[in-house]
């Protein structure tokens, strides 16, 4: 990695700190600069404005979603293993107390950069559409069972990730994780739940 | 209701219909002066600026939400009826393709009027309440099975909203609705799913 990049994904991480504080929309080249201790100009020169920024970052989220969530799951080879691995390490990512904020951009949308908002909505889909691909093949590996509805189990899922995410971040409850679980295992583990 | 009520509620009305195109947390007097054609003082002498006005937006949201989809339920007296007539009206309030803007004060709640973010954290904690209540009775009454574990039937049933308004208003997909309807009747009538 050169000086610059090591630079540009230094200021990104700040970003991303920031953002569950303030929103990615408010998130602005002035509150970067006080959050990194770097110029304005300096920063404005790097990204090119406000609306660029926004992208970065959300592109930085997904960047670390990939690496939090879907790089350690493929070791797992079976789909519904894989699968598995997904969902604790979604969970995992959704109940530490802060907002995802490939989520928040979507809720942010009217008032974030169009591009930045088509990046996370962009990135809400081929997740749902990621699941359905596994589902679709765990039921032909005998993973899940064979009249598993794949479009129903990727929505299903998505659904555990969400509560878990507004138990956790919304109403500060503690059980979420467990709930989550709880959850996910039924989804997962249909005949033994 | 009197004229100065009913003006408080038309303003309030412009404010919820305007606030899913820039966030609530973007809503300000002056842009509600400009969505209603009232003057930027006389709004500031109704509401006393920006924070209460915030406090007052989320209040009719759940205003809303209650003559939208808990009223309308109240005629079901068993509570496998109830929860079953709230599943359907809830989608409907999800799936029109706006942000439900209680949902979306929770993830604004940083930048939102503290008073504001916790209106909407409350409430979102008392729904998920209502319905573990709902889903206890349901138990007891053998509307829903005996072993039903009325925490996780609830955390299901926040699940089941939530996803159908991520796959509306986030991913725009037209079987959102639908997808809900399937995964609300899983939840509610597990034997025959």
């Amino acid at each position: 990695m050169s000086k610059s990049e090591d630079t540009r994904a230094r200021i990104l991480n700040a970003a991303l700190d920031a953002a569950p504080r303030g929103g990615l929309a408010a998130l602005s080249i002035g509150r970067l600069a006080a959050a990194t201790g770097m110029s304005k100009s300096g920063l404005f020169g790097r990204f090119g404005g406000q609306e660029p920024l926004q992208l970065a970052v959300v592109e930085a989220a997904i960047a670390r979603f990939r690496v939090a969530v879907v790089e350690p799951a493929r070791g797992e080879k079976a789909a519904a293993g894989r699968l598995k691995a997904l969902a604790a390490r979604w969970t995992d990512w959704l109940t530490t107390g802060r907002l995802c904020p490939i989520l928040q951009a979507g809720f942010e949308h009217p008032s974030l950069a169009p591009a930045a908002a088509d990046a996370a909505r962009q990135a809400r889909r081929e997740w749902t559409g990621f699941i359905e691909q596994l589902a679709r093949r765990a039921a032909l590996e005998g993973g899940l069972p064979a009249g598993t509805d794949p479009a129903l189990f990727a929505f299903s899922f998505e659904a555990c990730g969400l509560a878990a995410q507004s138990y956790a971040a919304l109403q500060n409850r503690k059980e979420a994780a467990e709930l989550a679980g709880a959850a996910f295992a039924k989804l997962l583990e249909p005949g033994t739940a």
